[in-house]
């Protein structure tokens, strides 16, 4: 993998205010704070639902604005649920705005899925690199975090941010050795 | 499979006009006309974006509407296009609304997707079948309906109508011998 340089955008396919995955996303942006620029995208729920006849120039507000968020971005971090074996409709929704436009093609993507388990998330996962392969994006990190529901609101532990971590790096530039420094899983 | 008897509610995942799904969902409506009560859903996009703070009682108005028309539904035909190897993301966000309230629980589901080729729509049959079994729902007919661009628009064909008639004839029940009468496929 070639890693890229410059701004990440980071969506968390949770709508609900104290998600572990949205918690992931803002450790994402705290940890990578001094090395890159994070881009949280938190307006998934103001995309119209994807209809090919609204799939037309000019191109919805909401819609105009993912496009060109993703476009800037030089890679992309989703931490998501899962929902009934598959991805969260309102992510999904959000990928299907991206089919036509294609700021996803080539782009390098992180998925981290929090939940309570080590076993679990692996059908969100799978959907997200189904879809993500689809649109012709590079998925370089795929991986459940563990967060146990005792800890869902205080997601600091050593684990959790060397996970993260991993995956800032794989998806980060680090001309600077920053990203490199951020914490690794000790051996 | 135990046949059931009464209303089966039709649900298409596209929300285009003029979508072959759509049409499949309204040519199941009218082959069925003379033997169960069809109900068909196209309010997909009223619903809010789900979100476990908003699944309390009582619910979203459009989302107790969707509940009720399952609850009220003894079978369901979903018919559904494919986006990037996956369901469209309105039609999987109307699932997550089910999952707390179970009303898909033990319930005979039809699967179609119309493509331009019998070779297309696996994945997104896969991922409702994934979807439909963790919430509960017996998968009882999962195809792809061969719809050329060239007939997108006059669906009635003998093949999409024997398919869509094996559909309802697996989901609808049989008393009077009407759906058991809808055209066959010839030996």
């Amino acid at each position: 993998m070639q890693p890229t340089s410059g701004r990440i955008l980071a969506i968390s396919g949770s709508l609900q205010s104290r998600s572990a995955n949205t918690a992931l996303v803002r450790l994402a942006a705290s940890l990578a704070d001094q090395c890159t620029d994070v881009d949280i995208f938190d307006t998934l729920h103001q995309l119209p639902y994807f209809n090919p006849e609204l799939d037309v120039e000019p191109a919805p507000r909401a819609v105009a604005d993912l496009r060109a968020r993703v476009g800037a971005a030089e890679a992309v971090l989703i931490a998501s649920p899962e929902y009934a074996h598959e991805m969260p409709g309102v992510l999904k929704n959000a990928l299907d705005w991206l089919v036509s436009s294609g700021e996803l093609y080539g782009k390098p993507v992180a998925i981290l899925c929090a939940a309570p388990g080590p076993e679990r998330g692996m059908y969100v996962r799978q959907a997200l690199e189904r879809t993500l392969d689809a649109e012709g994006a590079r998925v370089v990190v795929s991986t459940t975090v563990t967060v146990p529901p005792s800890q869902r609101n205080s997601q600091r532990s050593a684990e959790v941010v060397q996970v993260v971590s991993a995956a800032l790096r794989a998806l980060a530039g680090n001309a600077d050795g920053c990203v490199d420094a951020l914490p690794r899983r000790s051996a």
